[in-house]
């Protein structure tokens, strides 16, 4: 047997972006469209995001060669008010949409000096900190929330799986040091994490799933047995349902028993519902005190004092900044099932393969 | 030992209501504000509330007595955009400023189809829904964040306190069913759920805080000496964190270690920060359909299988409603530690005593 066989390779991130671009507009994507799915998943593999780039190509490929996404869409605003909007996505890749929708809350927050865009008849958008922070080059803060594209969670207490891992991402931008980009699932893990283990041949730690029985589950590939723990029990809960309500129910997206589990289903329409809040940090004082308070408040978390055996006092989206400077250095790790998915992708596309 | 003296009360909440309007006017707080104040505190209370209606009552009069608080605040729009405004509350009553915040959203709102308000320089307002249930009666929805008036939560893996439970509320409007009204801290239990333990002489289970060691803190009198542990660990911190920056930094309130503990303090202001966005459903699209699609998912949710030994499947907001229902009948269940704070009050301020 080959030991580098098992290695994880590392790809410079343009051959990924150009990889991607190639596999879409293979299936029909227009050619500008392409080059902005592949840089957002490009970006979203270099922050870290690992179940959430090029991981989920073959599965986007799928979708489209199937029929449940529309690679031609017309993106358009359905209702509008000043400070708000709701974006009919057409069914395209929701990276598109998103882009979109970032750019409609950032043009009207300028004016209204927040904005609030509301997306129905999208789809998988990636990683949820792309979106929130496209804002912060405008100095603004964003908020994204979004319905999941599989339900993985039931009511607290309950048995059917009505409520996907609905997440929040919220960045803010600060004046020296890095922005604070939180980004997270209201389950304790995200599915994503839960495929990726069960790609790369590990267990989880108990505490992400529980089977029909209340037990711990920790093997991944019997994910379909069980179902993601909420953060906090009813709280977790609450808030899964509260923010697809917003991103979703509030949208005519889908949400509940509507939402199409996208990892079992290649040929209907998602009807994927996100939410985007950008607030402009000028309508509510001075920017750069702003920021300063913020460096302030970064540095004053980082400064505390700390329990026994703990390195470092963490600051949300500081593990993504330190993915990117070392991925665009060194490349993005593609493990060997994920290697081993884009070969044969390409080969079934007549593309050409990434490099090992 | 008299038996009656440990059994716990009830008050009819006109009659609470009555003893909180009096207290507040006895301290100088003008006829009007001291009706909406003690209008907010009790149906805190009949709303179940139990942290944070009446059980403040003292501790606001001592703060008031002490300077703490302007019994005669000019409160204003400090800046504003069509969708946007931050109040500064002129360190006036909490309910007070967040009442003139909730409206004034509310009418923003109805214009620009969305609208946030950022506060500063208020006080402590009691508890979140009161102020995220505000748009439901015009057909919208609320959500309510703010910084909490003590910092028991200490940055993940750190020990210097520098965040509160901020917390979180969104209330939701429905046709035929109830509302849903999620009202929670960014922590497994609030403060205010850990004073009343400590008043009531009961444990806390393990799960809510924690000692300085990392080990499990039950006593609630021993509070002082751990702190409140977060949601889904470093998730809830990154809650903590950004509603509190939303609620507070946003607006140039208090926030990390500028928070003033109002329970060890009755002569500072605390600057207290909130933030209210109001999302008026009409701009959204047609109203009766969002409520109906609300009711079909709180339905689906309710009838869900459950897991071995759930009675039942809860909807937020449905404990508070019941409590409402019960209280509002029965009147308001008041502790004994509570009663004879409340005896020695009206003692104090020379006010007719609650009757027994």
């Amino acid at each position: 047997m080959n030991p580098d066989a098992d290695a994880v390779k590392r790809v410079p991130a343009a051959e990924l972006q150009v990889f991607i671009e190639r596999a879409c507009a293979k299936v029909g994507i227009p050619a500008a469209d392409a080059g902005v799915i592949a840089e957002l998943m490009t970006r979203a593999d270099v922050n870290g995001s690992d179940g959430h780039g090029i991981f989920r190509l073959p599965q986007y490929i799928r979708r489209i060669q199937g029929g449940a996404v529309n690679v031609r869409p017309a993106i358009r605003i359905a209702n509008e008010a000043p400070a708000m909007a709701v974006v009919d996505g057409d069914n395209g890749m929701g990276h598109l949409v998103m882009r979109f929708a970032a750019e409609t809350a950032i043009r009207k927050a300028k004016s209204a000096g927040v904005a609030w865009v509301g997306v129905r008849r999208s789809n998988h958008a990636g990683p949820a900190a792309l979106y929130a922070g496209m804002p912060l080059a405008h100095d603004m803060i964003g908020l994204y929330l979004a319905v999941g594209n599989a339900n993985h969670l039931p009511a607290w207490g309950g048995l059917d799986m009505l409520l996907s891992t609905n997440p929040i991402s919220v960045a803010i931008p600060a004046l020296e040091e890095h922005s604070i980009v939180l980004d997270m699932a209201t389950t304790v893990a995200a599915y994503g994490k839960v495929k990726t283990k069960a790609q790369r041949g590990e267990t989880m730690p108990e505490g992400w799933m529980m089977d029909r029985q209340g037990l711990p589950l920790t093997d991944p590939k019997r994910a379909d047995e069980g179902f993601l723990l909420p953060i906090g029990g009813y709280k977790g809960y609450g808030l899964a349902l509260v923010f697809g309500i917003l991103a979703g129910t509030l949208n005519a997206a889908a949400m509940g028993r509507d939402v199409v589990d996208f990892n079992k289903d290649d040929t209907t329409p998602t009807n994927t519902g996100h939410a985007i809040l950008a607030i402009d940090l000028a309508a509510f004082g001075e920017v750069e005190g702003f920021k300063r308070r913020i460096d302030t408040l970064i540095r004053d978390l980082r400064a505390s004092r700390r329990m026994p055996a703990v390195a470092a006092i963490h600051i949300p989206g500081e593990g993504s900044q330190r993915a990117r400077a070392e991925r665009s250095r060194l490349g993005v790790p593609i493990a060997p099932a994920l290697a081993a998915a884009l070969d044969t992708l390409a080969a079934e596309l007549g593309i050409q393969a990434l490099r090992s």
